[in-house]
């Protein structure tokens, strides 16, 4: 094949069954653009798509609880956890999960693990089950700033993608799933040197990486990788 | 007064007549955020205006006759010159114009002039005719994340605004005018790590900037300012 | 105990056997600071302590290939690989290695291979054998800004790294090691806005974590987390 | 001239007198790197050079009284003050001052100003009277980052600066002079991720700069702009 392209989309069983979650608010934040964005895009789902949403919350374990609770309520095809990753300039699709807790601040019930793992006994890291470069690139063609990030870093996003795929690895092996960092929305850096992305946006970029995932069946051979 | 806040807003004189001036795409850009912001509040400008734009070229010279032209043609009472500021994560208003052309890249014409003066024999700077703070302020109410800058830069943007300054100073006494910057929008950024905003949020932000510019008759006593 | 702190330093068998490595340039540049230190470390190395170097391929295989003839040629207690992060501003010691090799630039050799894994087979990831905290603590205390690093990237300095660890969880169980990051030299960035360390302070710092690595048996429990 | 080149270095008139000053710590530091790198100038002054140091107070009013008892004791030739830019990656010569104080913290006796001009009826900026293409070059080929500054901000640095430019102006005609930001050094930021220099590196550029300060003539005609 010449050019990089998706393997030719074929339609999705339809409709297609989705759980995408967004947070509730940390770190002394008001809102959560997560679950903001994750609430848009309910309001206007993907064509033949059933959507589901679930509000996590940002307290290690019960976090993993409240995904088990809304797979197990919605029998998925396909999950997406979303999370805020303040600094980030566009949408990032995060590639690996790490077994590891390690938080710099204290969780929303004042938790603070340092270096335990997220699942005694296994392995360091899982994959996403997603096509990481066609999500990217169909954020990228709906006009939304996206890239594969490396590192769902060490707090609560972090555990709550291992414990999907975890529960993927071991429970569920037809379910696939992933994890997207979203940037802050303008509302809470308005007197900040910090990044922002309207909802309408984030929400846009979400919905064109639920149908990505949903279509695509061969990942497109484009990097999406890091120096360092 | 015990806690900062603007003077009294007095209705202005209805309507104001305000000139909002955007710029062409320079350095390989496709579109110019000032422009896509200036024109998309010109489909609802802020209530009491009598609102005109121009579009200036990115070109050392031509872009200050741009902009003397068009004050002759409407006659405002304001003058807000926008611009990109590729970047910066939120609107920039800029406190400060340098009697200074130093382009790091060619402008539209192709021309780079290196430590030449704006206005041969001008004062090495003017200040902006705008209440900075409040602006800032108005910005922020709106949602819309605002800073003061104290650096507008070397090139044709610093340039127009020296431009206006002077016009200003020598010419036009009753004049008030200032320069805004202005982040990419989305579209310009979909495959690299910039910040970015919306051209709807701009424009909301340029719309509070233009009503706390014409009603703030003294301006707040809070800091904009930098370490360095 | 009631304070973070290493748990009491044993002396190390004297001398201990270290393998320090570093990279070839690459990606135009003309040095590397990860070997310009571990030269730099080779002539003062640290107390009790009998160093090797290496100077590895900056090619995909061909760094393994060069990793496992020095590690063969020498028998070291512990392997510290080093390379350059151009645009990190201090030391990092990286926490995990990633079983993929995702190019965003050619290799030396011209190779960019994208989303193969190191090693065909292996688990998606390893965590390093070092005292990671420990570590960043050392360097700190030696005046050297240091950090944990959640990623190493998915370009041959993570492919090394992978390629260490498979090698110990594979064929050396008594062998530790790890893998640390460090910023451009000055030289490289005399007119680019990027942050730089000198090589003196890399190579204290370097200095620094093979001591720490030698001498903690269990490491500081104090975070060293990313919130994403 | 077909290439960018500095015009005929002549021998200054031997010795030179220069004065270079540094400030006290401030915003909670233990050290300044101005001073830090002023001092280690002064251990190993530029050839020809007859250099004396001043330490200034970081308070708005008293830095420029100390800068003025320094001048008043030295009759130096050339000044070149030198402050704090946390956060800068290289050393940035300043290239120009403006007639405002807008302090975003607290000096070190408490004061606050917020729009205060720095000379009351003074213009509203002056610019450096230093070749700064020559300065930035010379401390390139040193080996050092450098970069030409647009704004040395609106606290105690651009307060000095200003100050300075305005004794000149007003009272020293032949007395030339400017200011050169450096960054942290790393014990500042062993924990933080912000870049540093090395007291040494900083005090290398520092020397090439006031050599090619005493030595140029005409500046280099090569860019030091920016587009914003």
């Amino acid at each position: 094949m010449p050019s990089p392209s998706p393997s030719s989309p074929s339609s999705p069983p339809s409709p297609a069954k989705v759980l995408v979650t967004g947070f509730e608010p940390f770190d002394g934040e008001t809102v959560n653009p997560s679950w903001l964005a994750v609430r848009s895009l309910a309001e206007a789902p993907p064509a033949g798509v059933d959507l589901a949403t679930a509000e996590l919350s940002c307290v290690f374990g019960t976090a993993i609880e409240d995904l088990r609770a809304a797979v197990e309520a919605t029998s998925p095809d396909l999950v997406l956890c979303v999370g805020q990753a303040g600094g980030r300039h566009g949408l990032t699709v995060e590639r690996v999960a790490v077994n590891v807790d390690d938080a710099r601040i204290p969780d929303n019930a004042g938790r603070q693990p340092v270096d335990e793992p997220v699942v005694e006994g296994g392995p360091a890291a899982y994959f996403a089950s997603l096509p990481l470069k066609a999500c990217v690139a169909a954020a990228r063609e709906a006009g939304v700033p996206a890239a594969v990030s490396q590192t769902a870093g060490t707090f609560v996003c972090n555990h709550v993608f291992y414990g999907l795929a975890h529960l993927i690895a071991t429970e569920r092996p037809a379910l696939r799933g992933g994890f997207v960092h979203v940037p802050y929305v303008p509302e809470q850096v308005v007197d900040r040197a910090a990044p922002s992305m309207s909802v309408r946006d984030i929400a846009t970029g979400l919905s064109a990486i639920v149908t990505a995932a949903l279509t695509t069946t061969t990942d497109l051979r484009v990097t999406g990788g890091a120096t360092h």
